[in-house]
Protein backbone atom coordinates (compact mmCIF):
# COMPACT_ATOMS: atom_id res chain seq x y z
CA UNK A 1 0.00 0.00 0.00
CA UNK A 2 1.64 3.03 -1.05
CA UNK A 3 0.85 6.85 -0.52
CA UNK A 4 -3.06 7.55 0.24
CA UNK A 5 -4.62 10.54 -1.68
CA UNK A 6 -7.95 12.17 -0.59
CA UNK A 7 -10.28 13.64 -2.72
CA UNK A 8 -14.14 14.33 -2.08
CA UNK A 9 -16.99 13.17 -4.06
CA UNK A 10 -20.37 14.30 -4.24
CA UNK A 11 -23.58 11.85 -4.70
CA UNK A 12 -27.41 12.66 -3.82
CA UNK A 13 -28.61 11.84 -0.77
CA UNK A 14 -30.84 9.21 -1.51
CA UNK A 15 -27.71 7.59 -3.10
CA UNK A 16 -26.05 7.39 -0.78
CA UNK A 17 -28.07 6.60 1.85
CA UNK A 18 -28.67 3.14 -0.82
CA UNK A 19 -24.79 2.91 -0.53
CA UNK A 20 -24.50 3.14 2.73
CA UNK A 21 -26.94 0.50 3.49
CA UNK A 22 -25.02 -1.57 0.49
CA UNK A 23 -21.85 -1.54 1.91
CA UNK A 24 -22.76 -1.55 5.54
CA UNK A 25 -24.87 -5.21 4.80
CA UNK A 26 -21.72 -6.56 2.67
CA UNK A 27 -19.36 -6.00 5.66
CA UNK A 28 -17.28 -2.96 4.67
CA UNK A 29 -16.12 -1.47 7.59
CA UNK A 30 -16.06 2.48 5.77
CA UNK A 31 -17.42 4.11 2.67
CA UNK A 32 -13.72 4.38 0.87
CA UNK A 33 -12.86 0.63 1.41
CA UNK A 34 -16.18 -0.12 -0.20
CA UNK A 35 -15.13 2.55 -3.33
CA UNK A 36 -11.85 0.93 -4.04
CA UNK A 37 -13.54 -2.15 -4.54
CA UNK A 38 -15.62 -1.03 -7.22
CA UNK A 39 -13.11 0.62 -8.97
CA UNK A 40 -10.84 -2.19 -8.68
CA UNK A 41 -13.49 -4.79 -10.32
CA UNK A 42 -13.91 -1.78 -12.80
CA UNK A 43 -10.14 -1.87 -13.73
CA UNK A 44 -9.77 -5.72 -13.54
CA UNK A 45 -12.88 -5.77 -16.51
CA UNK A 46 -11.00 -3.43 -18.00
CA UNK A 47 -7.77 -4.94 -18.16
CA UNK A 48 -9.27 -8.15 -19.87
CA UNK A 49 -11.10 -6.27 -22.31
CA UNK A 50 -8.01 -4.56 -23.09
CA UNK A 51 -6.20 -8.13 -23.94
CA UNK A 52 -3.23 -6.99 -21.52
CA UNK A 53 -1.04 -9.48 -18.95
CA UNK A 54 -3.49 -10.93 -16.79
CA UNK A 55 -3.71 -13.84 -14.48
CA UNK A 56 -6.89 -16.50 -14.88
CA UNK A 57 -8.00 -19.23 -12.82
CA UNK A 58 -8.86 -22.05 -14.75
CA UNK A 59 -11.30 -24.64 -13.05
CA UNK A 60 -11.55 -28.36 -14.51
CA UNK A 61 -13.92 -31.27 -12.97
CA UNK A 62 -13.07 -34.62 -15.08
CA UNK A 63 -13.48 -38.35 -14.24
CA UNK A 64 -10.08 -39.47 -14.18
CA UNK A 65 -10.58 -43.09 -15.15
CA UNK A 66 -11.54 -41.67 -18.80
CA UNK A 67 -8.49 -43.40 -20.49
CA UNK A 68 -5.58 -40.90 -21.06
CA UNK A 69 -7.12 -38.02 -19.99
CA UNK A 70 -4.95 -37.29 -17.43
CA UNK A 71 -1.57 -37.48 -19.51
CA UNK A 72 -3.12 -35.13 -21.59
CA UNK A 73 -4.31 -32.57 -19.98
CA UNK A 74 -0.62 -32.63 -18.44
CA UNK A 75 0.77 -32.51 -22.31
CA UNK A 76 -1.19 -29.32 -23.01
CA UNK A 77 -0.22 -27.89 -20.22
CA UNK A 78 2.99 -28.28 -20.91
CA UNK A 79 2.59 -26.60 -24.44
CA UNK A 80 1.73 -23.77 -22.27
CA UNK A 81 3.86 -23.88 -19.75
CA UNK A 82 5.49 -20.28 -19.66
CA UNK A 83 1.89 -19.36 -19.11
CA UNK A 84 0.60 -22.09 -16.28
CA UNK A 85 2.04 -20.87 -13.05
CA UNK A 86 0.82 -23.34 -10.70
CA UNK A 87 -1.73 -25.96 -10.19
CA UNK A 88 -3.61 -27.60 -7.57
CA UNK A 89 -5.46 -31.43 -7.89
CA UNK A 90 -8.52 -31.63 -5.16
CA UNK A 91 -10.26 -35.75 -4.95
CA UNK A 92 -14.01 -34.78 -5.07
CA UNK A 93 -15.05 -38.41 -4.91
CA UNK A 94 -14.29 -41.88 -6.57
CA UNK A 95 -14.34 -40.73 -9.98
CA UNK A 96 -14.26 -36.99 -9.65
CA UNK A 97 -10.94 -34.47 -9.77
CA UNK A 98 -10.87 -30.86 -9.70
CA UNK A 99 -7.81 -29.05 -10.96
CA UNK A 100 -6.61 -25.32 -10.50
CA UNK A 101 -4.78 -24.15 -12.66
CA UNK A 102 -3.15 -20.56 -12.22
CA UNK A 103 -2.74 -18.81 -15.49
CA UNK A 104 -0.41 -15.65 -16.99
CA UNK A 105 -0.48 -14.28 -19.97
CA UNK A 106 -2.36 -11.89 -22.86
CA UNK A 107 -5.92 -12.48 -22.14
CA UNK A 108 -6.49 -14.11 -25.82
CA UNK A 109 -4.20 -16.70 -25.36
CA UNK A 110 -5.89 -17.94 -21.73
CA UNK A 111 -9.10 -17.77 -23.03
CA UNK A 112 -7.61 -19.80 -25.74
CA UNK A 113 -6.28 -22.93 -23.40
CA UNK A 114 -9.24 -22.93 -21.47
CA UNK A 115 -11.31 -23.34 -24.77
CA UNK A 116 -9.33 -25.87 -25.48
CA UNK A 117 -9.21 -27.96 -22.47
CA UNK A 118 -13.00 -27.64 -22.30
CA UNK A 119 -13.06 -30.06 -25.20
CA UNK A 120 -11.14 -32.91 -23.78
CA UNK A 121 -13.31 -36.03 -23.43
CA UNK A 122 -14.03 -36.65 -19.98
CA UNK A 123 -13.84 -33.15 -19.14
CA UNK A 124 -17.68 -32.35 -17.66
CA UNK A 125 -16.48 -28.36 -16.58
CA UNK A 126 -14.01 -25.98 -17.65
CA UNK A 127 -14.53 -22.38 -16.71
CA UNK A 128 -12.03 -19.69 -16.68
CA UNK A 129 -11.79 -16.70 -13.90
CA UNK A 130 -10.56 -13.73 -15.00
CA UNK A 131 -8.36 -12.07 -12.15
CA UNK A 132 -5.36 -9.58 -12.27
CA UNK A 133 -1.54 -9.80 -11.86
CA UNK A 134 -2.37 -6.79 -9.04
CA UNK A 135 0.07 -4.47 -10.30
CA UNK A 136 -1.75 -1.07 -10.55
CA UNK A 137 -4.52 -2.46 -8.46
CA UNK A 138 -3.93 -1.31 -5.26
CA UNK B 1 -32.09 14.81 -8.60
CA UNK B 2 -32.52 15.53 -5.45
CA UNK B 3 -30.01 17.25 -2.40
CA UNK B 4 -26.11 16.49 -2.54
CA UNK B 5 -24.03 15.27 -0.15
CA UNK B 6 -20.13 15.99 -0.16
CA UNK B 7 -17.56 13.22 1.58
CA UNK B 8 -14.09 12.47 1.13
CA UNK B 9 -12.56 9.21 0.10
CA UNK B 10 -9.20 8.10 0.17
CA UNK B 11 -7.53 5.99 -2.10
CA UNK B 12 -4.06 4.73 -3.00
CA UNK B 13 -2.37 7.44 -5.12
CA UNK B 14 -1.76 4.32 -7.66
CA UNK B 15 -5.05 3.11 -7.65
CA UNK B 16 -6.45 6.84 -8.11
CA UNK B 17 -4.48 7.26 -11.68
CA UNK B 18 -5.14 4.04 -12.68
CA UNK B 19 -9.36 5.07 -11.86
CA UNK B 20 -8.22 8.58 -13.89
CA UNK B 21 -7.25 7.16 -16.57
CA UNK B 22 -10.42 4.63 -16.86
CA UNK B 23 -13.18 7.21 -16.19
CA UNK B 24 -11.68 9.72 -18.70
CA UNK B 25 -10.86 6.82 -21.48
CA UNK B 26 -14.85 5.31 -21.07
CA UNK B 27 -15.73 9.56 -21.08
CA UNK B 28 -16.87 10.30 -17.29
CA UNK B 29 -16.61 14.29 -16.98
CA UNK B 30 -15.53 13.77 -13.27
CA UNK B 31 -14.58 11.08 -10.83
CA UNK B 32 -18.17 11.87 -8.65
CA UNK B 33 -20.09 10.84 -12.05
CA UNK B 34 -17.98 7.70 -12.47
CA UNK B 35 -18.38 6.45 -9.07
CA UNK B 36 -22.43 7.17 -8.77
CA UNK B 37 -22.02 4.96 -11.88
CA UNK B 38 -20.30 2.21 -10.10
CA UNK B 39 -22.48 2.41 -7.01
CA UNK B 40 -25.47 2.28 -9.35
CA UNK B 41 -24.73 -0.59 -10.72
CA UNK B 42 -23.90 -2.60 -7.51
CA UNK B 43 -27.33 -1.33 -6.26
CA UNK B 44 -29.16 -3.03 -9.44
CA UNK B 45 -27.58 -6.10 -9.14
CA UNK B 46 -28.52 -6.24 -5.63
CA UNK B 47 -32.17 -5.37 -6.32
CA UNK B 48 -31.72 -8.35 -8.89
CA UNK B 49 -30.17 -10.61 -6.12
CA UNK B 50 -32.67 -9.95 -3.25
CA UNK B 51 -35.63 -10.64 -5.14
CA UNK B 52 -36.94 -6.82 -5.07
CA UNK B 53 -39.53 -5.44 -7.54
CA UNK B 54 -37.11 -4.63 -10.43
CA UNK B 55 -37.59 -4.50 -14.20
CA UNK B 56 -36.20 -6.44 -16.64
CA UNK B 57 -35.89 -6.31 -20.28
CA UNK B 58 -36.62 -9.50 -22.39
CA UNK B 59 -35.11 -9.25 -25.90
CA UNK B 60 -36.42 -12.45 -28.25
CA UNK B 61 -36.05 -13.25 -31.99
CA UNK B 62 -37.69 -15.17 -33.88
CA UNK B 63 -39.26 -16.45 -37.60
CA UNK B 64 -42.46 -15.18 -37.70
CA UNK B 65 -43.48 -17.64 -40.19
CA UNK B 66 -43.20 -20.37 -37.59
CA UNK B 67 -46.94 -21.71 -37.10
CA UNK B 68 -48.69 -20.09 -34.33
CA UNK B 69 -45.95 -18.67 -32.43
CA UNK B 70 -46.96 -15.47 -32.56
CA UNK B 71 -50.77 -16.15 -30.82
CA UNK B 72 -48.91 -17.96 -28.75
CA UNK B 73 -46.46 -15.49 -27.01
CA UNK B 74 -49.26 -12.72 -27.50
CA UNK B 75 -50.99 -15.42 -25.01
CA UNK B 76 -48.22 -16.12 -22.90
CA UNK B 77 -47.51 -12.26 -22.47
CA UNK B 78 -51.56 -11.96 -21.78
CA UNK B 79 -51.28 -14.16 -18.74
CA UNK B 80 -48.53 -11.86 -17.51
CA UNK B 81 -49.92 -8.75 -18.37
CA UNK B 82 -49.85 -7.50 -15.28
CA UNK B 83 -46.01 -7.70 -15.48
CA UNK B 84 -45.75 -6.34 -18.91
CA UNK B 85 -45.66 -2.86 -19.30
CA UNK B 86 -44.99 -2.49 -22.66
CA UNK B 87 -43.49 -4.07 -26.01
CA UNK B 88 -42.20 -3.48 -29.47
CA UNK B 89 -41.63 -5.04 -32.50
CA UNK B 90 -38.61 -4.64 -35.06
CA UNK B 91 -39.05 -6.53 -38.41
CA UNK B 92 -34.95 -7.65 -39.24
CA UNK B 93 -35.45 -8.75 -42.26
CA UNK B 94 -37.68 -11.26 -44.17
CA UNK B 95 -37.99 -14.07 -41.71
CA UNK B 96 -36.57 -12.78 -38.70
CA UNK B 97 -38.36 -10.43 -35.75
CA UNK B 98 -37.00 -8.76 -33.00
CA UNK B 99 -39.49 -8.08 -29.97
CA UNK B 100 -38.37 -6.20 -26.66
CA UNK B 101 -41.12 -6.36 -23.52
CA UNK B 102 -39.96 -4.46 -20.65
CA UNK B 103 -41.52 -6.00 -17.76
CA UNK B 104 -42.09 -5.22 -14.01
CA UNK B 105 -42.45 -7.52 -10.92
CA UNK B 106 -40.15 -9.53 -8.85
CA UNK B 107 -37.11 -11.05 -9.91
CA UNK B 108 -37.89 -14.50 -9.71
CA UNK B 109 -41.38 -13.95 -11.55
CA UNK B 110 -39.84 -12.10 -14.86
CA UNK B 111 -36.63 -14.65 -14.56
CA UNK B 112 -39.82 -17.76 -15.06
CA UNK B 113 -41.46 -15.74 -17.71
CA UNK B 114 -38.10 -15.40 -19.90
CA UNK B 115 -37.10 -18.89 -19.08
CA UNK B 116 -41.15 -19.70 -20.56
CA UNK B 117 -40.80 -17.81 -23.70
CA UNK B 118 -37.25 -19.36 -24.77
CA UNK B 119 -38.75 -22.99 -25.05
CA UNK B 120 -41.18 -21.94 -27.95
CA UNK B 121 -40.37 -23.51 -31.32
CA UNK B 122 -39.01 -20.35 -33.06
CA UNK B 123 -37.72 -18.74 -30.78
CA UNK B 124 -33.88 -18.51 -31.90
CA UNK B 125 -32.86 -16.27 -28.78
CA UNK B 126 -34.65 -15.07 -25.73
CA UNK B 127 -32.78 -13.24 -23.33
CA UNK B 128 -33.26 -11.23 -20.18
CA UNK B 129 -31.71 -7.55 -19.48
CA UNK B 130 -31.77 -6.53 -15.45
CA UNK B 131 -32.44 -3.08 -14.80
CA UNK B 132 -34.19 -1.03 -12.23
CA UNK B 133 -37.29 0.39 -11.51
CA UNK B 134 -35.22 3.74 -10.80
CA UNK B 135 -36.32 3.93 -7.20
CA UNK B 136 -33.80 4.62 -4.75
CA UNK B 137 -30.82 4.86 -7.81
CA UNK B 138 -30.55 8.61 -8.21
CA UNK C 1 -37.65 -22.98 -41.09
CA UNK C 2 -35.76 -24.43 -43.79
CA UNK C 3 -35.01 -28.15 -44.66
CA UNK C 4 -34.65 -30.82 -41.64
CA UNK C 5 -31.26 -32.95 -40.81
CA UNK C 6 -31.73 -35.80 -38.18
CA UNK C 7 -28.19 -37.07 -36.97
CA UNK C 8 -28.03 -39.53 -33.92
CA UNK C 9 -26.02 -38.50 -30.59
CA UNK C 10 -24.47 -40.82 -28.00
CA UNK C 11 -24.97 -39.73 -24.39
CA UNK C 12 -24.09 -41.46 -20.68
CA UNK C 13 -27.47 -42.44 -19.63
CA UNK C 14 -27.20 -40.32 -16.59
CA UNK C 15 -26.45 -37.58 -18.24
CA UNK C 16 -29.22 -37.93 -20.22
CA UNK C 17 -31.56 -38.55 -17.55
CA UNK C 18 -29.85 -35.17 -15.98
CA UNK C 19 -30.77 -33.49 -18.99
CA UNK C 20 -34.07 -34.88 -19.49
CA UNK C 21 -34.99 -33.59 -15.89
CA UNK C 22 -33.45 -29.80 -17.22
CA UNK C 23 -35.59 -29.70 -20.23
CA UNK C 24 -38.77 -30.98 -18.96
CA UNK C 25 -38.63 -28.02 -15.90
CA UNK C 26 -37.60 -25.60 -18.20
CA UNK C 27 -40.92 -26.70 -20.38
CA UNK C 28 -39.42 -27.71 -23.17
CA UNK C 29 -41.65 -30.25 -25.95
CA UNK C 30 -38.79 -32.58 -26.41
CA UNK C 31 -34.73 -33.23 -26.80
CA UNK C 32 -34.62 -31.53 -30.50
CA UNK C 33 -36.33 -28.44 -29.23
CA UNK C 34 -33.53 -28.45 -26.00
CA UNK C 35 -30.55 -28.97 -28.04
CA UNK C 36 -31.78 -26.49 -30.44
CA UNK C 37 -31.65 -23.76 -28.12
CA UNK C 38 -28.05 -24.16 -26.64
CA UNK C 39 -26.92 -24.43 -29.84
CA UNK C 40 -28.06 -21.48 -30.84
CA UNK C 41 -27.02 -19.12 -27.57
CA UNK C 42 -23.08 -20.96 -28.31
CA UNK C 43 -23.62 -19.44 -31.38
CA UNK C 44 -24.95 -15.90 -30.39
CA UNK C 45 -22.28 -15.85 -28.22
CA UNK C 46 -19.42 -16.61 -30.52
CA UNK C 47 -21.04 -13.89 -33.33
CA UNK C 48 -20.23 -10.93 -30.51
CA UNK C 49 -16.64 -12.65 -29.16
CA UNK C 50 -15.79 -12.91 -33.17
CA UNK C 51 -17.17 -9.23 -33.76
CA UNK C 52 -19.37 -9.93 -36.56
CA UNK C 53 -22.91 -8.31 -37.20
CA UNK C 54 -25.01 -8.16 -34.87
CA UNK C 55 -28.19 -6.89 -32.97
CA UNK C 56 -27.91 -5.38 -29.74
CA UNK C 57 -30.83 -3.82 -27.16
CA UNK C 58 -29.60 -1.00 -25.01
CA UNK C 59 -31.61 -0.69 -21.93
CA UNK C 60 -31.40 2.92 -20.03
CA UNK C 61 -33.15 4.05 -17.02
CA UNK C 62 -32.95 7.93 -16.82
CA UNK C 63 -34.22 11.09 -14.78
CA UNK C 64 -35.72 13.07 -17.43
CA UNK C 65 -35.61 16.36 -15.50
CA UNK C 66 -31.82 16.20 -15.65
CA UNK C 67 -31.35 19.61 -17.60
CA UNK C 68 -30.67 18.60 -21.15
CA UNK C 69 -30.19 14.70 -20.94
CA UNK C 70 -32.53 13.91 -23.10
CA UNK C 71 -31.99 16.25 -26.18
CA UNK C 72 -28.14 14.50 -25.40
CA UNK C 73 -29.25 11.33 -25.32
CA UNK C 74 -31.43 12.19 -28.98
CA UNK C 75 -28.42 13.69 -30.83
CA UNK C 76 -25.89 10.85 -29.95
CA UNK C 77 -28.34 8.64 -30.92
CA UNK C 78 -28.84 10.75 -34.08
CA UNK C 79 -24.77 10.48 -34.53
CA UNK C 80 -25.31 6.89 -34.47
CA UNK C 81 -28.48 6.60 -36.66
CA UNK C 82 -27.44 4.50 -38.75
CA UNK C 83 -27.13 1.49 -36.00
CA UNK C 84 -30.19 2.25 -33.87
CA UNK C 85 -32.86 0.22 -35.41
CA UNK C 86 -35.62 2.14 -33.15
CA UNK C 87 -36.55 3.15 -29.88
CA UNK C 88 -39.04 2.90 -27.46
CA UNK C 89 -40.09 4.83 -24.24
CA UNK C 90 -41.91 3.55 -21.21
CA UNK C 91 -42.56 6.12 -18.38
CA UNK C 92 -41.51 4.10 -15.20
CA UNK C 93 -42.88 6.81 -12.52
CA UNK C 94 -42.81 10.71 -12.22
CA UNK C 95 -39.09 10.63 -12.52
CA UNK C 96 -37.86 8.14 -14.32
CA UNK C 97 -38.04 6.90 -17.99
CA UNK C 98 -36.51 3.71 -19.49
CA UNK C 99 -35.80 3.70 -22.80
CA UNK C 100 -35.23 0.77 -24.90
CA UNK C 101 -32.85 1.19 -28.55
CA UNK C 102 -32.28 -2.03 -31.00
CA UNK C 103 -28.95 -1.12 -31.85
CA UNK C 104 -27.58 -3.38 -34.86
CA UNK C 105 -23.91 -3.08 -36.47
CA UNK C 106 -20.30 -4.43 -35.05
CA UNK C 107 -19.82 -5.51 -31.43
CA UNK C 108 -17.62 -3.35 -30.85
CA UNK C 109 -19.09 -0.09 -32.10
CA UNK C 110 -22.13 -1.16 -30.20
CA UNK C 111 -20.39 -1.98 -27.21
CA UNK C 112 -18.76 1.82 -27.76
CA UNK C 113 -21.75 3.88 -28.01
CA UNK C 114 -23.62 1.51 -24.83
CA UNK C 115 -20.43 2.75 -23.07
CA UNK C 116 -20.76 6.54 -23.81
CA UNK C 117 -24.49 6.78 -23.41
CA UNK C 118 -23.93 5.43 -19.67
CA UNK C 119 -21.51 8.13 -18.74
CA UNK C 120 -24.54 11.11 -19.28
CA UNK C 121 -25.31 12.60 -15.98
CA UNK C 122 -28.78 11.80 -14.98
CA UNK C 123 -28.40 8.09 -16.29
CA UNK C 124 -28.87 5.62 -13.87
CA UNK C 125 -28.82 2.28 -15.53
CA UNK C 126 -27.39 1.35 -19.03
CA UNK C 127 -27.15 -2.11 -20.09
CA UNK C 128 -26.52 -3.96 -23.55
CA UNK C 129 -27.94 -6.97 -24.17
CA UNK C 130 -26.62 -9.32 -26.94
CA UNK C 131 -29.13 -10.48 -29.49
CA UNK C 132 -28.68 -11.36 -32.66
CA UNK C 133 -29.67 -10.59 -36.44
CA UNK C 134 -31.28 -13.84 -36.63
CA UNK C 135 -29.21 -14.96 -39.82
CA UNK C 136 -27.56 -18.31 -39.46
CA UNK C 137 -29.60 -18.64 -36.16
CA UNK C 138 -32.30 -21.35 -37.43
CA UNK D 1 -17.99 -42.95 -17.81
CA UNK D 2 -21.61 -45.15 -17.49
CA UNK D 3 -23.58 -47.08 -20.46
CA UNK D 4 -24.30 -44.92 -23.37
CA UNK D 5 -27.82 -44.19 -25.00
CA UNK D 6 -27.93 -42.98 -28.19
CA UNK D 7 -31.41 -40.71 -29.66
CA UNK D 8 -31.72 -38.91 -32.87
CA UNK D 9 -32.28 -35.27 -32.86
CA UNK D 10 -33.10 -32.64 -35.50
CA UNK D 11 -31.96 -29.39 -36.53
CA UNK D 12 -32.56 -27.53 -39.43
CA UNK D 13 -29.66 -27.80 -41.87
CA UNK D 14 -28.31 -24.32 -41.44
CA UNK D 15 -28.29 -24.21 -37.94
CA UNK D 16 -26.54 -27.21 -38.26
CA UNK D 17 -23.81 -25.88 -40.46
CA UNK D 18 -23.22 -23.27 -38.11
CA UNK D 19 -23.26 -25.59 -35.47
CA UNK D 20 -20.78 -27.47 -37.27
CA UNK D 21 -18.55 -24.94 -38.03
CA UNK D 22 -18.37 -23.62 -34.38
CA UNK D 23 -17.49 -26.80 -32.60
CA UNK D 24 -14.87 -27.54 -35.05
CA UNK D 25 -13.42 -24.15 -34.12
CA UNK D 26 -13.65 -24.73 -30.91
CA UNK D 27 -11.53 -28.09 -31.77
CA UNK D 28 -14.40 -30.70 -30.49
CA UNK D 29 -13.96 -34.46 -32.14
CA UNK D 30 -17.61 -34.84 -32.94
CA UNK D 31 -20.83 -33.62 -32.47
CA UNK D 32 -22.15 -35.58 -29.43
CA UNK D 33 -18.98 -33.86 -27.79
CA UNK D 34 -19.45 -30.77 -28.28
CA UNK D 35 -23.23 -31.02 -27.37
CA UNK D 36 -22.61 -33.10 -24.01
CA UNK D 37 -20.63 -30.21 -23.17
CA UNK D 38 -23.31 -27.59 -23.80
CA UNK D 39 -25.92 -29.97 -21.91
CA UNK D 40 -23.19 -29.78 -18.71
CA UNK D 41 -23.18 -26.35 -18.97
CA UNK D 42 -26.72 -25.77 -18.17
CA UNK D 43 -26.77 -28.27 -15.80
CA UNK D 44 -23.90 -26.85 -13.52
CA UNK D 45 -25.57 -23.21 -14.02
CA UNK D 46 -29.09 -24.81 -12.75
CA UNK D 47 -27.34 -26.54 -9.92
CA UNK D 48 -26.51 -22.84 -8.40
CA UNK D 49 -29.53 -21.51 -9.51
CA UNK D 50 -31.65 -24.64 -7.56
CA UNK D 51 -28.71 -23.97 -4.53
CA UNK D 52 -27.93 -27.29 -4.83
CA UNK D 53 -24.26 -28.52 -3.16
CA UNK D 54 -21.85 -27.60 -5.52
CA UNK D 55 -18.04 -26.64 -5.41
CA UNK D 56 -16.98 -23.31 -6.03
CA UNK D 57 -13.30 -21.51 -6.14
CA UNK D 58 -12.82 -18.71 -5.01
CA UNK D 59 -9.65 -16.40 -6.34
CA UNK D 60 -8.27 -14.01 -4.22
CA UNK D 61 -5.73 -10.95 -5.34
CA UNK D 62 -3.96 -8.90 -2.25
CA UNK D 63 -1.00 -7.81 -0.84
CA UNK D 64 0.42 -9.99 2.16
CA UNK D 65 2.17 -6.67 3.49
CA UNK D 66 -1.08 -5.48 4.37
CA UNK D 67 -1.19 -5.78 8.28
CA UNK D 68 -3.02 -8.72 9.75
CA UNK D 69 -4.44 -9.52 6.16
CA UNK D 70 -3.08 -13.14 6.26
CA UNK D 71 -4.22 -14.05 9.75
CA UNK D 72 -7.60 -12.57 9.12
CA UNK D 73 -7.88 -14.65 5.47
CA UNK D 74 -6.56 -18.08 7.52
CA UNK D 75 -9.49 -17.44 10.71
CA UNK D 76 -12.46 -16.89 8.36
CA UNK D 77 -11.23 -19.61 6.55
CA UNK D 78 -11.67 -21.29 9.17
CA UNK D 79 -14.05 -20.49 10.10
CA UNK D 80 -16.16 -22.09 7.38
CA UNK D 81 -13.16 -24.90 7.45
CA UNK D 82 -16.17 -27.69 6.45
CA UNK D 83 -16.47 -25.74 3.17
CA UNK D 84 -12.81 -25.15 2.48
CA UNK D 85 -11.67 -28.24 0.49
CA UNK D 86 -7.75 -27.50 -0.35
CA UNK D 87 -6.43 -23.90 -1.07
CA UNK D 88 -3.25 -23.17 -3.00
CA UNK D 89 -1.27 -20.23 -2.68
CA UNK D 90 1.04 -17.94 -5.65
CA UNK D 91 3.31 -15.53 -5.57
CA UNK D 92 2.55 -13.33 -8.07
CA UNK D 93 5.38 -10.64 -7.02
CA UNK D 94 7.02 -9.35 -4.39
CA UNK D 95 3.87 -7.08 -2.69
CA UNK D 96 1.20 -9.90 -4.95
CA UNK D 97 -0.34 -12.79 -3.74
CA UNK D 98 -3.11 -14.90 -5.42
CA UNK D 99 -4.87 -17.58 -3.15
CA UNK D 100 -7.74 -20.05 -4.62
CA UNK D 101 -9.90 -21.98 -2.31
CA UNK D 102 -11.80 -24.85 -3.69
CA UNK D 103 -14.95 -24.57 -1.40
CA UNK D 104 -17.62 -27.12 -1.35
CA UNK D 105 -21.59 -26.51 0.12
CA UNK D 106 -24.62 -24.43 -0.76
CA UNK D 107 -24.60 -22.63 -3.27
CA UNK D 108 -25.71 -19.78 -1.13
CA UNK D 109 -22.92 -20.18 1.67
CA UNK D 110 -19.93 -20.08 -0.23
CA UNK D 111 -21.35 -16.78 -2.14
CA UNK D 112 -21.16 -15.91 0.81
CA UNK D 113 -18.04 -16.69 2.57
CA UNK D 114 -16.64 -15.02 -1.10
CA UNK D 115 -18.47 -11.95 -0.34
CA UNK D 116 -17.42 -11.54 3.26
CA UNK D 117 -13.18 -12.57 1.54
CA UNK D 118 -13.79 -9.24 -0.61
CA UNK D 119 -14.69 -6.64 2.05
CA UNK D 120 -11.23 -7.52 3.35
CA UNK D 121 -8.74 -4.22 3.28
CA UNK D 122 -5.99 -5.26 1.48
CA UNK D 123 -7.56 -7.93 -1.09
CA UNK D 124 -7.85 -6.06 -4.37
CA UNK D 125 -9.83 -8.84 -6.21
CA UNK D 126 -11.91 -11.61 -4.93
CA UNK D 127 -14.04 -13.61 -7.82
CA UNK D 128 -16.34 -16.71 -7.16
CA UNK D 129 -16.03 -19.47 -9.84
CA UNK D 130 -18.71 -21.89 -9.86
CA UNK D 131 -18.03 -25.53 -10.56
CA UNK D 132 -19.98 -28.55 -9.45
CA UNK D 133 -19.49 -31.52 -7.58
CA UNK D 134 -19.55 -33.97 -10.68
CA UNK D 135 -22.72 -35.55 -9.72
CA UNK D 136 -25.07 -36.36 -11.78
CA UNK D 137 -23.09 -34.55 -14.42
CA UNK D 138 -21.32 -37.32 -17.02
Amino acid sequence: MGELTRFGISLDKELLQGFDRWSKAKGYDNRSEAIRDLIRSALVREQWRQGEEVVGVIVMVYDHHQRQLTSRLTELQHDYFHRVVASQHVHLDHDNCLEVAVVRGKASEIEELADRLKTFRGVKHCSLSAATTGKGIV
